[in-house]
């Protein structure tokens, strides 16, 4: 979203035509509001990432340099020729600062926001800007062809295809620019009033130059008096009005994430996350903590005997806070590994010197309970934990709780269960099930925000770690928990926004209830799973082993299928889908969880099959049985 | 702010009056919009924070079963007597259930949400909600003194001083709660028509019972047949559109936080968390990311030869990070503690067993940099790293960065800064200061949001970091550093929307400029000296080593002072102070951070002033020399 960093203002010009309102000032000097245009240009580049701009100047220059001098990210460049030559030459001027792609602004214009977020947001590497009809009297009309921009001329007449009007902001790719350079070199022997809306059209043969229009953009470009007055009543309030509620009331747009999390979230929680400033520390803000650990155990039914400890880092902090509080010096930690998450594991242990026994399953295979039972068989004397993953995503396998924790108790050890990607998306009883250590995050079925972790823990379990000397400081579980029930704060500052959001993620929660939440997750799920096999797709987990909440599908081997382009189709259409990893075969991955509905999952299938048709990708001869 | 979590619905009644409209169901049953009234009740109180809602029910309960079963956190508990009883009767048939204070609600109300979160944010734990006028033609007046209810009636002749009508949603304290089981004991050994809002009143004696009055609070309770025509054409749309108001466009208000970080933020901040749903593995965050990563690094001068590597946590994540990172195995890191975060820098190394040499010095003491020497001579081959804190706020000092990076040239050891609360407060070289490793995060100077850390390292000193074997997993710096370089993704999952923040805070940050940030703290911090000097306050820290971003003020030892009163009492003007921690004299700390002005530290200081006035303390016979 801000891949552009740099911009080039072209601000050389005399402004002949406005001499009277200038008062040796330089266009860009004009005042509308508080600001000199230019300055208010400045603030808005820099809004939307832009650090590095380049103001040409000419005329009356030390008004720029100041401005230079005001802002260290601003540099100014002289054109000493300014008053003979065209905008090109002013922008040849720049070249031994540009070192990216560039916006290029005119100096005298007044626009909104929203038009530089457009070029910043276009997919198109060389894009101009372009408006609807205005009226100004002063039009540079574009001519089109496709996607293409063609010609620009200020005669309707000359153009065949009308594209829009130009605004005077345009994205410059460094290929194009240097293009642009050595085209100037070969016209300016012949002409000085070359103007670089010439130079691009003479440059779109061999670069490709595109356009964004904007159909009611407010802008104006200020080159008469009548301008400036027409700037004053009405372009300027709106543009004004418009910018304020950009940011004050920004709407989003539902984007359909098929990633395994962060996933799709409501505005609700979006909203939840804009609150009064707090500090952290403050009885108000424990008591939205003390009500979010409760809630968190409540999900899992663990009332009374369990206490939820809370980290600000990814999910795989949490994972690490576990294994290195809660494995004694002198024991080590069973750890089954059938995915990415539970080699996760091991290379957590790996890091802090934790004894680890390894199960280690090829990718896509379920475990097998008799396996841990002969491992545990041989370590007994060794083996204090075992650890592992509820819902790997690597493969979308769902690993049997209850099955590992029967053996668990059977040999006296504890079972540590990453249920990352299945916490509140899956039905959990945590008493039930005599799990000791559950981890999962805020960003995945919960439908929060990502940035906070957090751990269920057995109290009676928890308590015993006390005696454990700690590896390590910040993921420390009982000095965080002891903290927060000592002092009703957590020990670091936490992430004070995410926490309003997973309050408000919580709330909606329980509000759809646990039974509705399985039950729209499966449903999901069914209409995926349908739609994938009535398109010709193979799986790669065994229907019994499936989590339904991620599906690992195998990579068509058709020639022109490639999940890049596959993937930037869909996003273009608002669905994230997610590339495989390491599994025993090729596949691409959907996750179904967040606030999606199963008609989201419909329309995606009906674009996935439009790719397919697209780009005529055949699937597997024969439909696999299942 | 979620202070209550359960909630008592009276919803026994009959619903005499309006027959006709109900065709056998209970009046909680009637319908306005998609949901019957009281599951959008419900749905209301789960927003709030409530988790445990206790629905007494008589006629027709049935329906209300249906509800409990449809919702796990909704209970029942019938009322035999429902048709003879009045509603206190059957708020005492919850007896069992009411476990903690409560919002107790009637069942036939239609309101909109802010009418919980005023309950919900009052200070006064038993409260009763009023409104202005309705004219319904059934109010209930509810008459006053000072901030306590005295009396309720139908009649407004008996009211003395009015405060309101009564709404019917009330927060009771389990201690006042206990008290009316024991009056109504005793009453209803006469009469069985007693109700709550009388029985509330004969309590009021021995129980303060007081009101939050929302003059235009869109609210009705549904008697009649005329009621339900109101609600309908007027009330209902009216709630429909404040709520979603209230959750989308949201205004915040200003809270001036003197504590130091995380600090006061703009709006455009706090707006910027609300984007689109995102995947942080897509290229679009991959470049965000890379912006803010080279931005960090500007804002400390460090271009090409420093490189940023950010966390998911808190400051103090990061400060593990380089600490378990970049010391060998075999050598020590001299820690220079003189405040709460050198002290943690050792806690951090002690968690890891790394060897440290520490140099103590008592808290509110400046650092004698002979003595940095005398230690470095005497562990010459021993010490690799010194690590100190820039601004230690834990008393206001301000550490020599250049003086200390001297020494450590001298010797060629490399130095650790945590510059948590300085960072884009105080100008700072990185370069030019010889800095190996600077710590610091989103929530302070900088003026982002909490969840965020980082660490803007000398890439050449990063590199070799490369040989030493973790120590870790989550906090490995060059694991981090690599895995970012290499796949322009986060090693783990980010807080995506923290970053947005961020982007914004740095944003604002280059347009207000180096210069003129550290202008507005250094004006904040000189009106604030002069304010508390002027009042009488003793400074901790002798004035040339202030830091200018945090002061710590020895405490009053007039009697009439309490930290907690003083806090409270400011907290209410919307000012947030903080306790001392640790240092050689009592103190309170106020940090000037953040964005705030030095206007809002003149309005403070006039606060301050009010409480000292208010509660007759006197400070310090004699002002101290500076």
């Amino acid at each position: 979203m801000f891949n552009v960093r740099q911009a080039v203002i072209l601000g050389a010009g005399i402004g002949s035509r406005l001499k009277g309102k200038l008062n040796n000032r330089p266009k860009g000097f004009l005042k509308l509001g508080n600001m000199p245009i230019i300055e208010e240009s400045v603030a808005k580049l820099i809004r939307a990432g832009i650090n590095d701009i380049i103001i040409v100047t000419g005329y009356c220059y030390e008004f720029y340099n100041t401005l230079a001098e005001k802002y260290p990210f601003v540099r100014t460049v002289l054109n000493p020729e300014f008053a003979t030559t065209g905008s090109m030459l002013s922008l040849c001027t720049a070249a031994s600062y540009v070192t990216s792609d560039f916006l290029l602004l005119e100096s005298d214009l007044v626009y909104e926001y929203s038009a530089l977020r457009t070029l910043q947001n276009s997919p198109k590497e060389n894009c101009i800007l372009l408006s609807g009809q205005t009226g100004s009297g002063d039009e540079v009309y574009v001519g089109i062809q496709g996607e293409r921009v063609v010609n620009m001329s200020k005669e309707r007449d000359d153009i065949k295809i009308l594209g829009g009007e130009l605004v005077g902001i345009s994205k410059i790719s460094l290929k194009l620019y240097n293009q642009m350079l050595d085209i100037t070199k070969e016209k300016c022997k012949d002409i000085s009033q070359y103007h670089y809306e010439d130079c691009l059209t003479d440059s779109s043969d061999s670069n490709a130059i595109y356009y964004e229009c904007v159909e009611n953009l407010a802008w104006i470009e200020i080159d008469h008096e009548n301008h400036l007055c027409k700037a004053r009543e009405n372009i300027y309030p709106l543009i004004e009005q418009r910018d304020a509620e950009k940011i004050l009331s920004k709407r989003v747009s539902r984007n359909i994430l098929l990633n395994p999390g962060p996933a799709t979230t409501t505005n609700t929680v979006k909203y939840a996350m804009v609150v009064d400033d707090i500090c952290p520390r403050e009885h108000e803000f424990g008591e939205l903590v003390n009500g979010i650990k409760q809630d968190l155990v409540r999900i899992v039914h663990g009332e009374d005997m369990y206490e939820a400890v809370l980290y600000a880092s990814s999910g795989t902090g949490a994972v690490e806070a576990v294994l290195s509080s809660v494995v004694p010096h002198d024991k080590s930690v069973l750890i089954i590994n059938n995915g990415a998450y539970g080699k996760r594991m091991q290379q957590i242990c790996d890091g802090y010197g934790i004894s680890h026994i390894d199960y280690n399953i090829t990718w896509g295979d379920p475990v097998d309970c008799k396996k841990i039972e002969i491992i545990l068989e041989q370590h007994k004397k060794d083996i204090s934990h075992i650890a592992f993953i509820h819902h790997e995503t690597t493969v979308g396998i769902l690993n049997d709780i209850t099955a590992i924790s029967n053996i668990a108790l059977q040999f006296g050890v504890e079972i540590i269960v990453d249920a990352m990607s299945s916490f509140a998306g899956i039905p959990i009883n945590i008493k039930s099930s005599e799990i000791h250590y559950l981890i999962a995050s805020a960003n995945k079925c919960i439908q929060g925000m990502a940035g906070l972790s957090f751990v269920i823990c057995k109290k009676e379990s928890l308590e015993k770690t006390k005696e454990i000397k700690p590896r390590n400081f910040y993921f420390n579980l009982y000095q965080n928990y002891s903290f927060f029930t000592q002092k009703h704060e957590m020990q670091f500052t936490p992430p004070v926004q995410i926490f309003y959001a997973l309050r408000q993620a919580i709330n909606e929660y329980f509000l759809e209830t646990e039974q509705r939440r399985e039950q729209r997750y499966t449903e999901m799920y069914e209409v995926l799973e349908k739609g994938l096999q009535d398109i010709g797709f193979h799986f790669l987990i065994e229907k019994k082993y499936r989590a339904k909440i991620l599906t690992a599908i195998i990579e068509p081997e058709d020639e022109n299928y490639n999940f890049n382009e596959m993937h930037d189709f869909l996003y273009k259409r608002g669905y994230t889908i997610y590339p495989g990893k390491g599994a025993k075969q090729n596949t691409f991955r959907l996750a179904n969880m967040g606030a999606i509905t199963k008609n989201d999952i419909t329309r995606f299938l009906g674009s996935l099959k439009e790719y397919l048709v697209v780009n005529d990708i055949k699937l597997f001869p024969v439909k696999q049985s299942v």
